[in-house]
């Protein structure tokens, strides 16, 4: 997630959970996530992402009990829709990015001021 | 940085700032500042984080208005110390990761509550 570029300089976030077997998430399975909800289907959130769909297949792999899959689909190559908990956790994700762009508004000013002088 | 690990989730924040041709700053260049802070030394700061001499004097020369060098120096390998402006920017950037964290923090403790059931 990147801040409004003000001058040349521009803040880049990024948040990533991690851990030793359980569900992990960064800013690409997010990302992943998030078009999966959008479109319906692994398929074309993969060209989108420019991941194959092998590639997506395994990142939802490893986010069993965020995300549902069905043989087919409504665009062939299986349909993919989120759970409750896949909504949750995209919806936490995204507030935490907010907050963290928020809470650091300020210091981010200052900082940007003195890199720019 | 990273938030105290709970269970084994932890949550790690990255913060860039990221410009065409001025100075831009991440996590590593960062540690190096901080480095440079603690022990008056390029050498000893490079060697602390795994670089090359040469390596940490091209990053520092992407941060010229934040880093002072002199010859020789203590150790050899030439002195080096923060500027006010250097100083000032470490400490906002620090400040801007704790806030960070702290924003989120109510977030991420349901979040890692979702994906730990």
């Amino acid at each position: 997630m990147k801040s409004k570029p003000e001058d040349s300089l521009s803040l880049h976030l990024r948040l990533r959970i991690v851990g030793s077997e359980k569900v992990a998430l960064g800013p690409g399975k997010i990302e992943l996530l998030a078009l999966i909800e959008e479109t319906g289907s692994l398929g074309k959130s993969a060209k989108r992402m420019g991941l194959s769909y092998m590639k997506a297949w395994s990142l939802i792999q490893t986010m069993k009990p965020l995300v549902e899959t069905s043989r087919g689909g409504q665009s062939g190559g299986g349909g993919a829709k989120l759970t409750e908990t896949g909504r949750k956790a995209l919806a936490l994700y995204r507030r935490m990015e907010r907050d963290c762009l928020r809470a650091s508004a300020s210091s981010w000013k200052k900082l940007l001021q003195l890199l720019r002088d």
